[in-house]
């Protein structure tokens, strides 16, 4: 039978480099022989994907923040039932840009849900599952707002206030503190190359901790 | 200050005239001087009636039974809040083809989701908001379906199993039973004359009930 494989997410606000961290990420895992799936959030399912352009589309009316919550636990439910519990059951490692971590900021931290409110669905959809290790790119929200806004027209998320981005920046770091060693927080204001060091020293870590559970259940 | 409106919703599996039924109470209760907003579930709302077309539109993957019913929440919230609430605080009645009860029917009763989870559900986004009345059109799985195929191409819960409707018909049934009231059943496989008949009588009745409180309100 195959080991479970590892669950690990990149969290992070708007323009801290997520998607360069993924991807450094996935490559450095699979040429040291992990068989990873690289996924994303609110997304990751044809139907999830159609959720995600609903919630990122801008709009003349407001999206009322229970919709929104709703919405996210909606494309999430199937993208775990299609996507994350198979490749974790057959042994591969899944690597999710963003996850629940990204709810408790964004609407907990940013829009003022009840916290309470976003456990319930937590674990009504994902039941026992949460990450095993979580990646916060952390940086000044100005920076990265600017980063954003230079990538192009920004989304209904992307054109909140900054208050509003330091407000989930500020949960992000209250959930690294309360993680109990899940959380690897990296400085996404230094320079890309000492980022990407950053980066690979967390995946080597990961490879260690993984190497540690094969030879545990071997022994077993 | 208004006296809050009544809630009126419609109910019924697929072919059994909710379309017809709806049109008919909203034009007698207008005639007899009722204040109305029609809508419909899911939708009644600009990103409501999008999610209804996520829901709606023939697929080739299937869609997990908890992403469909967080996606009927999701409009739900938003219909709520936008539609549903106004309408009813500035005393106008609503009239709403299909609700909650449809959520129970199709979830529960058609996919065999737990009714705990609808329930916390319906607390979380409607806290104490519940139909006033609700008419359900009952008749024969058969006679409807073929009726709705006679529409033009079924929708992907339109394509459902027989027997899948047969669940959501005894589900609608128990609902009424132990609805303490709330419901008036009408035998949707009597002549369209005699429905009209029942369908008026029942409207006849939400008059006299809402002059009554209107007195009730007056007297205190």
């Amino acid at each position: 039978m195959n080991k479970r494989g590892l669950f690990i997410t990149v969290e992070g606000g708007e323009g801290v480099g997520k998607s360069t961290g993924v991807n450094l990420l996935r490559d450095f895992l699979s040429r040291n022989g992990v068989d990873i799936v690289t996924t994303r959030e609110p997304g990751g399912t044809k139907i999830g994907e159609e959720i995600r352009d609903l919630l990122l589309r801008n709009r003349q009316e407001n999206v009322s923040a229970i919709t929104e919550l709703l919405l996210i636990f909606a494309a999430r439910a199937q993208h775990i039932h299609d996507v994350i519990e198979p490749a974790l059951a057959a042994g591969s490692w899944v690597l999710c840009d963003r996850f629940t971590d990204a709810t408790y900021a964004y609407q907990c931290g940013g829009r003022g849900v009840s916290t309470e409110i976003v456990r319930g669905l937590e674990e009504m959809v994902q039941r026992e599952l949460r990450p095993d290790y979580t990646l916060l790119l952390d940086g000044p929200v100005q920076i990265g707002m600017s980063r954003a806004r230079n990538r192009g027209e920004l989304d209904r998320i992307e054109q909140e206030t900054l208050e509003f981005f330091e407000r989930v920046r500020m949960n992000y770091l209250e959930q690294a503190t309360n993680s109990g060693g899940r959380y690897r927080v990296v400085d996404a204001s230094l320079s890309l190359n000492e980022v990407e060091v950053e980066i690979l020293r967390f995946g080597g870590e990961l490879l260690t901790c993984w190497t540690q559970r094969l030879a545990g259940s071997w022994r077993n």
